[in-house]
């Protein structure tokens, strides 16, 4: 067995339409676990030290392009849609003059294969020294699939079609992948491959029969887990890789030590982190580079977007977290809103239907009950009173508002931006605040209350027949009145 | 084969009690995936053209039969449950002198058989021009069920109920499931049922020896999916066919091309309809006559009831709907609640934790955060500010409110119904609007500010020893002043 | 077959470390279905009768015991892991002088045995006057698993450990679960286990050669359902754990006579009580000492922890209660949250964005929106505007705010505590409240407006280019002013 260093070039078939999406979207560009399928094809490439990844494009090409761009990513445009052999070539086109390497070709809907089992796969092809090495699976019942016939030493011989089995041939339970690894030559011996078949098509398959004609021997690497392979062709299968991937994110979760309590209702995407000790409720969705330290507890329906999380904070049930970062010790819901640009230091307390946005809120700030605090600045210790608005819009502006330190907002206050509030300010409840507040001072923004004795009695008699219908206490009062 | 166009009459058998559901409701009535379970039934029948639709009901009738109340469905009392032969007789009584037709007989809890199945063996029956024709089942194991006899020819000779069936009998795997299809003389033989048996009851699966007494073919039609004729006996059972329907319901979405993520965790009611590339979060609940175009995105867990979606609306997570319409490419949630008579036009805005309810909110209208918009009118592009509160209602009776076109409202505001704010109009944030608003006019309705410097320190230092314990920051600063 | 009125000692092994739990937390106290697993042990102890129940710790020894501490659980320290033997020995010690009484064998990490089987395994050890009794199962492969091997007479001749056996003993479905009840002998017997073994380790299956050695029958007491022993050794033990138990306590409800719309997603702790006719949507989470009352509804994804429904009580959507009590016939969310203290009468309605804590609301009460309502006490048939806020803190205290029956509160009022509103009192809307009001009195506290007409031409006019970008009706209204 001899390890080579050859460099590693990778085409990504994705090319075709996927009729039975029944969509506008490219077959390809339909997410699973929150990523394009063919991104996770991509990714895979990537992560085997890809030296070039070109994807075939055809069907929806721009929009493919347009959202694999990344400078480590090449295209070709395959213009009509002449069979997998043809596919190759546009890809092997794109690396014309780039020297030997090995080639892998990948599809683009093939989401579950995982970058660990292609690695082994080009690893076998290498200590093997094989030119051509197709990654095989194995069911019970492979119908559908090219079969595998192999020769008495284990090598492949032939791929038998579905279509073109004989009844023992199709007993046969190891298929094609359509995933091969090959020598430099597969470029040149492809373009020997034609459509001279039923269907009119170049199929990459011929490429087995060309390698052979040269002598050169082929062989089948065997997946240990036919699923990986699994092609989505419409939204069903969209939804069983989903699940798939969904599963094995979670078994691996837990196996590093996160409870999941209801495993099958969390959605983790593979681009989150989570720390030791963190306790998913149910239904939790983790999404982005979300980021979870240790002795977290997330609570149940709880979303959370492309945020960091430190070591031992609560968020509780039915929170909203998006490109916010809570610093340790914090708590968080239950509706909890937290928007882009939140920042919330150690030990802050955020409370039920409280919306955050662009907002710094210093160690142990307090806003717990019905409050919008937008573009604003809060110094430590400051307590939100419920009901607080900062109004930080005027028509066409935001503007930003700028809070102290040990400051206390009396509930229903509105702070109208752009303004300044003091160090250990004071803001009386129901003030609608459009001064500064000096340091240490007291701000009352609301009206002197008037009491009209008496008036009750009129106004609700006033609709007596009403009150009589509906309210019968209040009814009582009013006879009483009299 | 000869297609007949006879007309169709349904029985459908609702009379019993259910006793381990271990409710009050009648067990009929018992809910499945948002329709009581003979409504399955009645929806079934009205499916195949029925010229009438009988429900015999028993058991709770008063109340079956106030929730089945339709034009075109009759009700026969069975007062005394004497078996299925008598429950029959008491439906076909109803249709004496109706003339010549099929006779179908169905099940108030087998809510779980497709309208194209019953069609299926309705068809098959005409066209074998077959007396009676019994939807059998296959199961590896039939236990429980009466297992189908048949003769040579495919005939059905018997049914053997359980307790009489000889272990090969018993080792049959095709069964009854009671639903059969048979000419118009079905009610006349009915009544030679006789009560001769153990269980002194009138048994329905006695018309198959009195078919063939008649010297008539009896012949089994035999269910794809045994699945279907499965009945609902208690709540694990009500579960069972729920999980069922959704993931048939859900199935068929995607097949369509709409995307649910998890579809495990969807539910979708089948009055409702899904516009192409529709993208479903998971836990999603959909009911009633929901529509939903193109393009729409549902959040997770969001709970929509009979209400109608826009091309491109994007439904955030956590959102609550009922009744309510929202027009093309408007946003909504996280955290909103639309409720009846909300009324959105095109892109619209509805942020967090706002509420609307009789609203009809015109193009372009944002309301972001933390409002209640009840019983008002808002023209175009008007900005709703947070914390807006339409305050319409009286003690008594509920007032409207009109806002025109492009008006601005401060935060925190509260709009006294009933009120006319014209076009243009600005609302100062904090203000309690009580008069009306001229078009470009600004309204403040609020107090002035008042500030007290120095007050902090007098406010803070009489509570001293608390503020030492609780708050750090704001003692340092208390130290500081002195 | 004798029954015996022995005294009964349960020893519970839970001084594992769990290092596949990856985690600070004590293995047997991490929790599966709201119970730390060792609790479950506890209960099912407390379930026989038993005279002593006693906790054999070691890691993480001061926690486990902290966790456990009851009046009738002893603990006994094992300081070193020295193997199940030495362990039972730690416990027995504790049970010196206690006198005669079967002993019986648990482990903190099986949450799923049941207190019946354990009921059973007693009872048939003692009426079959065994000296020691075995749990065993049977799994179709007990790879893992010691072996039963059984004598002629059904008795138990060895247990071989995987290790050691022979293929056709490795074919032996039957195997050791570990839980033994034995004779009050077994202390003294244990003395006799040596660790003269490959591991070094002191094996309380040894126990068994010793009471044969005496001549003692030694018996098997096979479970139903070999799930119940199976330990959670990882999260994903919990996990599975945590399902089974879960769907164990949701197919009881459903007997009982609870819908449950999707069973799979509901998460009812066995502390729960649930009423008859009690329908539960998707994804309801119910926690701790939660008591249900007949008829209820629980709306989809509400969590709710040690809280009191009455009859006929329903909680919509998305609600989060917490040690509240709901009065029969009221109604409650969508997005309620009910905090500790909480006390609703009857016909009480608490709408969306409302929070109550330690409030005592009466019959009738209405609070239908965007409300915080703390340390209160509010009279029959008060209307609570939307908007509403009671300023309970000034900073460092909580204050108490009464408010009396009859009263209606305008919208976007600030009630500042402490404060006193009369019966039948009327509150302005937008008025901050911060006098009593008596009885009867009209109370407005807020600006009175002020109307300045043209304004907006001139605000507008002032950012003209940024509305003629953003706002095209506004700027078309701006040039018609000119």
């Amino acid at each position: 067995m001899t390890q080579t260093n050859r460099p590693l070039d990778v085409i990504i078939l994705a090319a075709g339409q996927g009729t039975r999406m029944k969509s506008t979207l490219p077959k390809v560009l339909h997410p699973v676990a929150g990523r394009p399928m063919v991104a996770w094809a991509v990714k895979g490439a990537q992560g085997l030290g890809a030296r070039n990844v070109v994807v075939v494009t055809g069907h929806g090409a721009e929009r493919v392009e347009a959202t694999l761009q990344a400078p480590d990513v090449r295209f070709a445009r395959q213009h009509q849609q002449l069979g997998t052999g043809h596919a190759f070539l546009c890809g092997a086109e794109a690396l014309e003059g780039e020297g030997e390497a090995d080639v892998l070709v990948l599809y683009g809907d093939t989401p579950l294969l995982r970058t660990e089992t292609l690695g082994a796969l080009i690893a076998d092809h290498r200590a093997q020294g094989t030119a051509l090495t197709i990654l095989t699976g194995e069911l019970p019942d492979a119908t559908g699939y090219g079969r595998i016939i192999r020769g008495p030493s284990g090598e492949v011989e032939r791929i038998v079609e579905e279509k073109a089995a004989t009844p023992e041939e199709r007993a046969v339970r190891e298929f094609n992948s359509g995933v091969y690894v090959m020598d430099s030559r597969a470029p040149e011996l492809a373009r020997r491959i034609t459509n001279e078949n039923a269907a009119g098509e170049y199929y990459l398959t011929d490429l087995l029969a060309l390698y052979r004609a040269e002598g050169d021997p082929v062989r089948a690497f065997q997946l240990a887990d036919a699923d990986e392979v699994m092609g989505a062709n419409d939204r069903t299968g969209l939804a069983e890789a989903e699940a798939i991937l969904r599963r094995r994110i979670n078994t691996a979760h837990m196996k590093a030590g996160v409870t999941l309590q209801d495993p099958e209702s969390v959605r983790i995407e593979d681009t989150v982190t989570l720390g030791r000790d963190v306790t998913v409720e149910p239904g939790v969705i983790l999404r982005g580079a979300t980021q979870v330290a240790d002795g977290v507890t997330l609570g149940a329906y709880s979303v959370i977007t492309s945020s960091v999380l430190g070591a031992g904070v609560t968020v509780k049930a039915h929170s909203v977290l998006e490109e916010a970062y809570v610093g340790a010790g914090s708590d968080v819901g239950p509706f909890a809103r937290l928007r882009p640009g939140s920042v919330l230091g150690e030990g802050v307390h955020i409370g039920n239907f409280v919306e955050t946005k662009n907002a710094q809120l210093s160690a142990g700030v307090k806003a717990g009950h019905l409050a919008y605090l937008g573009d604003v600045e809060i110094g430590a210790e400051t307590n939100v009173g419920a009901g607080t608005i900062v109004a930080n819009f005027d028509g066409v502006n935001k503007h930003r508002t700028q809070v102290g330190a040990g400051v206390f907002i009396g509930s229903n206050s509105t702070l109208i931006a752009p303004r300044v509030v003091g160090d250990a300010a004071f803001i009386a409840a129901g003030s609608a605040v459009h001064e500064d507040v000096p340091e240490g001072a007291l701000a009352v923004a609301r009206g002197k209350q008037r009491v009209l004795e008496g008036w009750s009695r009129r106004y609700w008699g006033g609709m007596r027949e009403k009150v009589e219908r509906k309210l019968p206490w209040l009814a009582g009062w009013l006879a009483r009145q009299e």
